[in-house]
């Protein structure tokens, strides 16, 4: 099994009711890949600025099985950067800055080393430079993309070049309906699978996720947490668990695998939250994982 | 099994993206009786006025099981009426009008054929009201409470002795979130579990329901549905299923009973949404239920 992700390297000043954090480790790729990095080996490309603090690499390269061969850094360029202020209620955001720095170079290159990689995740990026990723992976037997409202408005023809050539397609509730002009959230995930992909999962947030699959819906909830002090990175280690599990189930994209697979996700990110930045994730132990996984899928089952 | 509820009649003016219907059969009592009645015997205590149609009668009669000996029609009065707008997302809406009429005056009497009601559902109105009700069923083996907003801002002293009395209270996530203070819902949740009820039911709408209970928490998504014409009835058919299902299980309110019982109101509730006031439960049949409910189960399961 070779999963792979492509995505963002951030640094990331996060304000929550909980308190503050400047300059801190983040980025799709970043919690994707420490996500899925409990479920096994993966690789991932990505590129920072010469800013980026060498401790981060270190926390990046401190989950097992984390290759960061693709990561390239550019001393002269800036690292991607973000800053937000969550709601007291967590359930959203305000954005109070974005500094695209290397996101606005070409993107990074995929190692030859990579070539052979078979589950592919795209976080979220321009759906042609995520195209552009797909070519230099011929050997993918899984892909998956995630995308967002920006690519919605300004890139549907590239977007649905996309998406007629993944398997998989991840995004949240507001933008599915974006995508579809559908107000209904089971009606716009079907709606997508008309344009391309073999399942679509629908992230709500602590409302939990709703999967379309062409032989049927599934609807997991969130894991109930009152421990909630940092969303961000919540939907990137959903897909890394949910991805990490597929990869381990050599690409079964069955139903009941997939089933599991976002009951793995929603794990793995309800961890997540728990702290800031890759802090909770970091200290993270399998049993953790394991208990918590066998509690969940008892609160869920009838 | 002698399942009993206490509640409104209403006479309901809906207006959602689907259509409008005026002046049709509603209230808390007529969808929480209709739900239940497809597990079992139900009756109900409520008042209406003398403007109530006939037809609105033989409609809650239709049901198979409900017993409306404790319907209490007021020639002189007026029957609840109420009037809604539902936004383009059917999350929200907006109440355009209430006529409270018999609401204002005293409550119904409990007929002395139900004195020996076991399962006792006392649908959302003043908490002095439902205590009083309390006092009339000497023979309950298990009660659960509605409750909303409005009684959490002005009786909060009568509310808090009725937590003391109950076993279950069922509540919307903001009203959880205003009785406790707590932003988060399982934190509102298991507050409430220190109030008096053995459990707890927080109503999210559209996206499930998370229940606390003095052995563990469960959580189970809405049955996604695409054919949302009109959501009133929602929270009073669920608690109809719920409590059906508890009174069919002689009261067991276990972790796993409950679970079951959340699940069938869960299913009851997403045929109410399918038509306006109870067109749809009026002519849903015992197979259509039992294959949805098998069809959820498996939409759930990890």
């Amino acid at each position: 099994m070779s999963l792979i992700c492509t995505g963002t390297i951030g640094i990331d000043t996060v304000h929550t009711p909980h308190g503050s954090r400047e300059r801190v480790l983040g980025g799709s790729c970043t919690y994707f890949a420490a996500a899925a990095s409990f479920y096994g080996p993966v690789r991932i490309v990505a590129a920072a600025g010469g800013d980026l603090p060498p401790e981060f690499l270190g926390t990046l390269r401190g989950f097992r099985g984390v290759d960061t061969t693709g990561l390239e850094v550019r001393k002269a360029s800036k690292t991607f950067a973000w800053g937000g202020r969550y709601h007291d209620n967590m359930n959203s955001r305000d954005t109070l800055f974005t500094e695209l720095g290397v996101l606005e170079e070409a993107p990074p290159p995929i190692p030859a080393a990579y070539a052979d990689s078979e589950f592919v995740f795209l976080a979220n990026t321009h759906p042609g430079v995520q195209l552009g990723m797909l070519e230099a992976l011929p050997r993918r037997r899984l892909t998956v993309a995630d995308t967002m409202d920006l690519w919605i408005n300004i890139a549907r023809a590239d977007l649905d070049r996309l998406l007629s050539r993944v398997d998989g397609l991840v995004l949240n509730y507001d933008e599915a309906e974006l995508l579809t002009g559908r107000a209904n959230t089971v009606a716009a995930a079907r709606h997508i699978l008309t344009l391309g992909p073999k399942f679509v999962v629908v992230k709500k947030g602590e409302h939990g996720c709703l999967l379309a699959h062409r032989e049927g819906l599934a609807a997991l909830p969130a894991y109930p947490s009152e421990n909630v002090v940092d969303p961000t990175g919540a939907g990137d280690t959903f897909a890394g668990g949910m991805m990490g599990s597929l990869a381990a189930a050599m690409g079964d994209v069955s139903l009941p695998s997939l089933r599991r697979a976002l009951a793995h996700g929603t794990v793995v990110a309800s961890f997540n939250i728990e702290s800031f930045s890759l802090e909770r994730l970091a200290r993270l132990t399998r049993p953790e994982l394991d208990a918590r996984y066998a509690e969940y899928v008892g609160m869920v089952r009838v």
